[in-house]
C-alpha cells in the first residue's frame, strides 16, 4: 500500500473543492479562540483568531494557579478565567474561577446572569446556598473538601467560610462569560441615587448611605 | 382539474409512509400547548397537550386585561401570563406580564433569571432602570406613554411611578417562563437566617430584622 | 471596616488577570447593542457596540409611541421596533411592533419566519387567526381590548378590525429580528414571472395580473 | 497486561457512583429514538425510547426508496422521513424527504416553519426558487442532476419540473420535524371562511370559491 | 374506519405511564432536578422532579470526593458526576468528573461527543493534548498543579501522568451528560467483527485480535 | 383600490422608523451567506455578506455533482459542501457531502464533532455502522440504493462497500460545518510522538510506526 503524502492530497481536495480563495485561514471551527483586541463581540461570543496562529499554549491557563487579589471587606480572593482572561473558552460554553475565603470571610450575595455554577471545594469548609425565584425558598448546605454544590443560572447565591482555615474552591460555569453581579456593588458602589435605592429596596436611607460610603458609591 | 378530496389523500400518505401505528396523535409541532396538570416539566418546557384537543381558545388569554392583585408595600399590581397562566406559550420563547403602579408605587429591585424584558408603557409615566454586572453601571430613564425600555436577562432592575396617575405597562419576555426574583422577598421573606443575610449583604442586623418583619420572613 | 476604593481594586484585578490589552472595551456581555452601521451581521446577530459608548438612551425607544405610516390597501399602519430600529434588542431574543387597523382594515396573511408573536390588544376589537402546517387547521378568535393572542413561529396568520373604531395592538416577538413575509407582497409585489406564480399557486393568470398591478409587481 | 473483564468494571463504576436505582434504562443520550406511541412530545422533541430496546434497524429507513403517493393537482409524489416516519432523527436536528415531479408537475408554494431545506437533484431538471421576507426579492434558478439549492427557514419556496422527464430530488432539513405549510392547502383546503380569505389576500371572492372547490375546502 | 375513542385511550396511557401525581404544580424552572427512575429522557434532558420534593441535599454531591475505582490497564481511576450520578445538573449545561492517574498511568484517547471539557490539575503533573479535526493538528502541553487545559467538544484527546506522583485533576464539562467514547473500548471491547475493525482502521488483524483479547471484546 | 407603489412606501417606513443611517445593507437575516475572505468566523458562524450582493447563484452549488478526488488507501472519493465550499449554508444548520466508494473501498472510522449525519444511498450497497459512547454498543446494517442510515453527532462511524459496483451516497449534516476527524489521520498522519500514540491507544509500537509510514505521519 502506498505511503504517498496523504495530507497534501487532502489539502488539495479542500482547496480544489472550496471554490473560494485559499487565503482564508479559518478553515474549521473545532475551536474559536477569541480575538480579543481586534475582534468585536457578537451575541454568540468574540470573533475567532485565525486558526494558523493558535498553539497549544492558548488552551492552557495558569490564571487560577494562585489566589486572586484580596478584596478587603469580604476577606476573600477572587480569580477569574472567563473569556477575557482565557480566550480559548470563547464559544465553548464553559469557564472557571477560584475563590479563597479566609476564616470569617464571605463571598457575598451575587448572581451570574449568563451561566450556572458548579462549585468544587478544594480545601477547608464553607456554607453554600442559593435562593430560588418566585417562591423564595432557600437551599443551603455545608460543603467540605471534595464536595460540590450547584447554583442555577441567575439566582442569588452566597458562600462563607465555616471553618478555621482558608476555604478554597474551584468554580466551573456553563458559559464562557457568565457575568458577576455582586449585590452590594450593584446597590452601593455606583452613582444610583440614594432615593432610588431606598425606593427599590425599602432599606432605610441611613443604611443606604452607610453602605454607599463603605463600598465607594456616590449619589 | 380534480376536486377529489385532497386532505384524506394527504392523510393516507402520512399513514402509509409513517411506518408507525396510526394511533399517534401528535402529528406536528407547530405549537406545544403545555399539558400542565398531567405532563411533567423538562428542561425545554412542559409536555405538549395532544394536538387534537387544542382549540383557538388556547391561544387566547385575558390574564392581562385587568390589573392583578395589589401588593401592599409596593403599591403595585402585578398580573402574569407566563406558561403556568398561559400554557400556549410553552416552547415558543415568549410570555408577558402587566404592572399597574399607583402614584408613589414601585416595582422593587428584581431579576428575571430566565429571560430579557421589553417594557411598553401603556399609561402614565415611570422611571425604569437596570444595573449592569461586573462594572455596576446604572442605566435609567423616565419613560412616558408609548415609550419602551429594555432589561437584559438576569440583571437587577426596577421601575417606579414618576407621575401623578397610575402608571400601566405591558412587559414581554424572551422566555415562556422568565422567573421573578424580587430582592426583598429573596432576602427578607423566607427563613434564611438573619446572620446569613448580614454576612451576605453587610446590612446591619437590626435593619435585616426590621425588613424580615415587614416582608414576613423568619429566622 | 475599610472604605477604600473598591471599584479601582476590582478593575485592577480584572486588568491584572486578563493578560490582554486593557484597550479592549467590550468587557462584558450583559447586552450587545447592535453596531449597525459598522458591524457586519452574523448568524447570531450584529456585532456589539463598545460598551463604553452605550447609555441609558440606547435601551429606550419611542418607535411605537405613534402609529406608523398608513399602508393604503390594508387601511393599517405598521410600526416596527426590530433590531434595525431598536439596536439594543440585538442578541436578547425579543422585539416588538405596533399595528393600528382602521375600521374595515386588515393585516393581511403573513408569516414571521424567525419568531413567534404575542399580540396584546390596546384598543378596539379585532379577529386574529393562524393556520397550522401539515393539517391546515384554522385557529381564530375575536380579541377585545386587554386580550392576547399567540401566533406560533413561521405560520400564516392575519388580523382584521372587527369593530367600529380603530383597533390598536402591541406585538412582541421571540426574536430580535423576526422577519415579515406578507403573502401579497411575496406573490405580487416583485418580478416573479406571472407564469411561475400561476404554477406555484393554481391562481388564474388574470387574477395574478390584477394583483400584480394592484401591488406594484412586474413580470 | 491484564485481560480482566473491563466492561463489567466500567458498569460497576457507573452503578456504584450513580446513587440511583439501577433499574433506569436511559443511560446515555448519544441518541434519543422517539417513543412515538407512548411518549408525549416536548418543545425539544419526543421522549426517548429506552436505549436497551434500540437496535441498528431503528437507524435505518427505507421511507424514501420509492416515490410517495401521487398528489393529483400537482403531478408530484411526496414521501417524508420526518420524526413521525423516522423516529431515530428525534433530537438530532435533521430529517429528509423525496419529491418526484412528473413532467409539467410542480411543488407548489409552501414553507417549512421549523427548518431550512437543502435540495439535491437526483434526476431530471427543475426550477427552484424562494422569496425573501421584508424586501420580497425572488431567488430562483434551474437545477440539473447533481445540483443543489437552499431554501432558508420559513420562506415561501417552490419547484417545478423544467424538463421532459420526471425530476427526482432528495431534500434534507435542519430539523427533525420541519413542518410543511402548502399555501393552497392553508388557504383553500380547510374551513377558513371565504370572506376571511378574501380579506387576508385581496383575491377575488369567485377565485377563492373556485380554489376551495378544487382543494376540498368549505366555508 | 373506526371511531373508537382514541384520545381517552391516549390520555389513559399518559396517566398510567406518568407515574407522578396529577397534583404537581411545577411552578418554576429555576432548576429541573432529573426524575431519573420515573421520568423518560427527552432531547433536552430528563423530566423534572416535582419542585416540592427538592431539597438542598439535591444540589450537593460527594461523588468526586474520592478517587473512582481503578481501571487496570490504564492505571487511572475515574469518577463521574454526570446527570445520572448528579441529577441536579439536568438542564443546566454543566457536569464534572475526577481522574486520578497513577505514576505511569494514562487516560487513553477518547472523546466526549456532547460537551467540551475544562481540566484543572489538583495535584501532580500530566501531559494533556487533543487533535483537531480536518487538519489533524496536535495541541499538547504539560500541565502542573493549578494549571488548566481545554478540550473542545468531540475531539480526540488524552492525558498521561508525566511525574512521579499520582496526578489528580477535576474536569468540568459544558453539558449535563457529555458522553465518553474511549477509543480502545469502542474498537476492542465489543462484538464489532474483527474484519470490520481492520477495514475501518487499517490495523493489522493480529493486532486487532490482541487488543480485543486485552479489552474483553469478541468477534 | 389604489395601485400606488407600495414597495417604496414600505421602504420609507423602514427608513423613517429606523433612526439609523440608511447606508447599512444588511437589512434582514432570512439568510447569512458567509463572507469567507473578509469576515472573521464567530462561534455562530461567519459574518454575512451584504444582502445586496447575494444572488440566486449563491444558493446553488454543483460541488457534489461529480465524485471528489480519489483517496488512495481508502478507494473512496469524498466531496464536501460545507460552509467553506457552500457559503450559503452559513447559519442555516445544514450542509452535505458525497462519497463514492469503489468495490472493496471504505470510509474509515471517523467522527463529525459538530453534527449528526443522515446518509442516503444513491447507488450500490454499503454497510454503515456506528459505536455508541459509554456502553460501546455497535449498530450496523447493510444499506442498499434508496435506503438511509443515521450517525448521531460525535460518534465513531464507518461505511464500506458491500457490493460489486461503486457505492454512491449523499450525506446531509445538522451543521453548516460538521467537521471531520478521520481516526487514522488523527493518530498516524501528524507529528504526534509515537510514544504518545502507544500510551493513548495500547497499540504496539511497531504497528504505530507502520501506520505512521502509511499515512504520512512523523515523530
Amino acid at each position: 500500500m502506498s505511503s504517498t503524502p496523504l495530507l497534501p492530497v487532502l489539502l488539495s481536495i479542500v482547496i480544489l473543492l472550496s471554490g473560494v480563495s485559499t487565503t482564508t485561514t479559518a478553515l474549521t471551527q473545532d475551536f474559536c479562540v477569541a480575538n480579543l483586541p481586534l475582534g468585536a463581540d457578537t451575541p454568540s461570543g468574540y470573533q475567532c483568531r485565525p486558526a494558523a496562529t493558535v498553539t497549544a499554549a492558548d488552551f492552557y491557563s495558569g490564571a487560577l494557579a494562585r489566589p486572586g487579589i484580596l478584596i478587603r471587606p469580604f476577606n476573600t480572593s477572587l480569580a477569574s478565567a472567563f473569556v477575557q482572561q482565557y480566550p480559548a473558552v470563547n464559544g465553548l460554553g464553559i469557564s472557571a474561577s477560584r475563590v479563597d475565603i479566609l476564616p470569617g470571610g464571605v463571598v457575598p450575595l451575587h448572581t451570574h446572569p449568563e451561566g450556572s455554577e458548579l462549585l468544587y471545594v478544594l480545601d477547608g469548609a464553607l456554607v453554600a446556598g442559593f435562593i430560588s425565584s418566585s417562591d423564595n425558598k432557600v437551599y443551603y448546605k455545608e460543603v467540605n473538601k471534595g464536595g460540590m454544590f450547584l447554583f442555577p443560572q441567575g439566582l442569588l447565591h452566597f458562600q462563607y467560610n465555616s471553618g478555621d482555615t482558608t476555604a478554597v474552591a474551584f468554580a466551573a460555569y456553563s458559559s464562557s462569560n457568565p457575568g458577576l453581579q455582586i449585590l452590594d456593588y450593584a446597590l452601593f458602589a455606583n452613582n444610583l441615587p440614594t432615593s432610588y435605592v431606598v425606593k427599590g429596596t425599602f432599606l432605610a436611607e441611613a443604611e443606604v448611605r452607610r453602605l454607599k460610603t463603605m463600598f465607594g458609591g456616590s449619589g
